[in-house]
C-alpha cells in the first residue's frame, strides 16, 4: 500500500471513530509497516485534518502510545450555524397554536444535527462525562450524535415506564411549557451508580425538564457535569437551572402578530 | 497544499457526508487546482476507501460531473456484526418480566448502531426512499443514522399527539407485543404528499407497529419502499407485514428457564 493511501485510510478510520484512541500498533499491523512510518503518516494526517477545519488529532503518550481524533468546530462555523439556525427558526410558517414553534424538521435533519452536535462536542469534550442523557423525543438524534462524537453511551429517559425497560425509577416534575405536572422514568439498568452525565436537549423554557433529569441522575448517585440545549427561550429570564449552554435564544413568539424572534446566544465559548 | 493532503481532505469530506454529491469544481475551488488534478486525486481516494472496506466512491456523469461516497459493509463484517449482536442479546441478565428482553443499551450504543445502520444503508441504498420513518423511541438513533448514510430526512412518529407537532394524523393499531390497542400520531408537516418512505425500527414481533406506520404513510399518499428491522421475533411465524429485512432473529425467550435464543437472519442480502 502506498503512503498516500495509508494516510487516507488513517484519516478515515480516525475521523469515523471520534474520541476513540488507536494504538500505533493497530495501524502498523493493518498496513504491515513499521511504527516509525505510521508516526510520519499520522503527522501528515494531522495536518490534513486541521486543514479541513473541524477537529484535530491528539497524541496519547505512554507505553502503548496512540492517537485519537478530537472533533471540533471553528468559531466562524459556529457563527454561520447560529445564523442559519435563527433564520430557519424565524420562518413564520412554523407558528403553531399556543405560540408553539414547529422545530421537528430541524431536529430530524442530519446535516443540522451533526453541526449542532459538533458545537456541544467542542464545549463539553473535557467535562469528563461518561454518558449523554436526554429525555424523549426530539432531542434524541442530537444527543445520539454528541454521544458518538464523545465516544460515550447515550441514555434516553422515557416519559412513561415501559415494560421493556425493566425496573425503573420515576419522578414527577413541573413543566412550565405545558403548565402541568409531568413524569419521567429511567431504567435501573441505564447507568452505573455514581456516573458523570452530560445532559443534551433540543429546547428549554424554564428548565423544569433539565431539573427533572438532574434529579433523576441524582437518584442514581450520579452528577451532571454539563447541560447543552439547542434552543433556550429568553423568558422566563430566571431558569431553574444555573449552568447551561445554548446555541440560540428564542425571543418573543406571537401567533397573532406573526412573529418569531431568535438570536445567536452570545458567549457560547 | 500537497497532493497527499488533498487526497486525505477529499476522503474526509466525502466519507463524512455519505450519499451527498460533490461537483469536481467544489474541490478545485477549495484547493485552488485544476479539475484534471482533482480527477486523479479522486481516483486514489476511491482506491483508499475501497481498501478500508466499507463503502466506495461513485462518479456522477453529466454536465456538472461529480462524486459521492456510497456507504457499504462487507459480507464478513455483516456476519461478524450478526454474531456479536446475537451473543450480546443471549446474555440472560437481559431477561425482564413477561419474557421481555432488555435491549436499550444496544440501541443506544453508537458503535453498534452505526454498524447496524450500514447494513440497512447497503440493503436500501437503491430503494429510492425520500424519508426514513420510525416510531418512537428505541429505534430513533438507528433510523437517524440510516437517514444520515442515505442523506435523507428522518421522520419520527409519536405515540401521542403533541402540541409542538401542530396538526397531526392519528391512527389506532393492534400491538401483539403489548396485547392491546395502541395509538400513533404524525405531524401533517412531517412529509410531503406522495413520498417514498423507508421504515426502520428496532424490533418487530407480529408486525402491528410496521402495519401502523404503513397505514400512516398511506394517509399522506405516500408509499413504503422498504422495511428494515434490527431484531425480528421468530413467533408468530406469520407476520402482518410481507416484505421486511432483519439483522437477527429472536427465538425462544423464557424467564423461567433462563434462556434467550437468537440467530443471524439468513439471506439478509
Amino acid at each position: 500500500m502506498k503512503r498516500t493511501e495509508r494516510i487516507g485510510a488513517i484519516i478515515r478510520i480516525l475521523t469515523e471513530n471520534p474520541s476513540k484512541p488507536y494504538a500505533l500498533s493497530y495501524f502498523s499491523e493493518l498496513f504491515g509497516c513499521a511504527k516509525s512510518s505510521i508516526s510520519e503518516d499520522i503527522h501528515v494526517a494531522s495536518q490534513t485534518i486541521s486543514f479541513t477545519g473541524t477537529g484535530s488529532l491528539e497524541t496519547i503518550s505512554g507505553a502503548k502510545g496512540g492517537v485519537k481524533y478530537v472533533p471540533d468546530i471553528s468559531d466562524s462555523e459556529v457563527l454561520g450555524l447560529q445564523e442559519e439556525f435563527c433564520s430557519r427558526l424565524k420562518d413564520t410558517s412554523r407558528l403553531l397554536g399556543g405560540n408553539f414553534v414547529y422545530t421537528s424538521d430541524i431536529f430530524y435533519d442530519h446535516e443540522m444535527v451533526s453541526r449542532l452536535a459538533r458545537v456541544f462536542a467542542r464545549k463539553f469534550r473535557d467535562c469528563g462525562a461518561e454518558y449523554v442523557a436526554t429525555v424523549e423525543t426530539k432531542g434524541i438524534p442530537l444527543a445520539y450524535n454528541v454521544s458518538h462524537l464523545l465516544n460515550i453511551p447515550l441514555v434516553v429517559i422515557r416519559r412513561e415506564a415501559k415494560i421493556s425497560e425493566g425496573s425503573t425509577v420515576s419522578i414527577n416534575y413541573f413543566s412550565g411549557s405545558y403548565d402541568r405536572l409531568q413524569k419521567m422514568s429511567m431504567s435501573k439498568r441505564a447507568i452505573k451508580s455514581g456516573a458523570k452525565v452530560l445532559i443534551i436537549d433540543d429546547f428549554m423554557r424554564g428548565g423544569g425538564s433539565v431539573t427533572g433529569i438532574t434529579e433523576m441522575i441524582g437518584e442514581f448517585g450520579g452528577t451532571v457535569v454539563g447541560v447543552g440545549i439547542a434552543i433556550v427561550a429568553s423568558e422566563p429570564a430566571v431558569k431553574k437551572v444555573e449552568n447551561y449552554s445554548s446555541v440560540i435564544t428564542l425571543g418573543r413568539v406571537s401567533s397573532e402578530e406573526r412573529i418569531i424572534e431568535a438570536v445567536p446566544t452570545p458567549d457560547l465559548f
